[in-house]
């Protein structure tokens, strides 16, 4: 693919993962779904195994969004993109911070891959996977871990 | 693209991905490590945050063909591919088993998401992640979700 293209693709998709994370801030729900196909596949921190569907997919986004009590805080570090034509991937840590409902402080760094298709011209995530890593040992998830 | 082409694409990565998964229950660590790209980043299921390149990624590796007892099951189910021309991404659940050298018997599913990258008309993985959910009130994994 030409290498302008590639660039432009890739400059679109960045500018959609700085909307995606303002929308976070504001809590925007509305704006937040926009940046999601409404076929998304998503493999969240949080159970089920899947999200499946934008339907699907708002509820735990409206939950998140209900636990913080004020402004929520959300860093986007490490960003790798890579773009073809019509395909992309991008990953990254992702951090959201800020005070919970039930007072306890809360500021988590999770690993974050996004799957994109431009559809219509637009690049939409249609399936994610977000995570922390494991101890397999003791079955606990590891929270404290810096990029 | 060509449809042909692209149906051409996520066969190759199909049977990609069948050799992986034949690799992982032959403990065959070459086989395995041959499907990374050399500059693999990956978000596996256990710390750290990252693994960065092949020399660092065949750590972990070795060390779960050590910690299993004979045999090693792999399962790859619900698997789902979309590509382009040099770039593409699949996911699905995967499921190790065996009996590991303490006696404890496993059988985890995982949520796997895979990115690859057409190198030398050879498709590797370029990144990946790993992971289960988790509960963030008990800062538990939940080790027991079956697709």
């Amino acid at each position: 693919m030409d290498q302008t293209i590639e660039q432009s693709h890739e400059q679109s998709i960045r500018e959609r993962i700085d909307e995606f994370a303002q929308a976070i801030r504001d809590k925007d729900l509305s704006a937040v779904l926009a940046c999601y196909s409404p076929e998304i596949v998503s493999f969240d921190l949080v159970p089920p195994l899947q999200y499946k569907g934008l339907d699907e997919y708002r509820k735990p986004w409206e939950e998140t969004f209900a636990a913080y009590d004020g402004p929520i805080g959300y860093e986007v570090r490490d960003l790798t993109i890579a773009t073809d034509n019509t395909l992309a991937f991008s990953y990254s840590y992702n951090q959201m911070s800020g005070v919970m409902k039930d007072g306890q402080k809360m500021a988590l760094w999770v690993r974050w891959t996004a799957c994109w298709q431009r559809i219509n011209n637009e690049w939409l995530i249609v399936h994610e996977q977000v995570s922390v890593p494991i101890d397999l040992t003791k079955g606990t998830a590891v929270l404290t871990l810096q990029p």
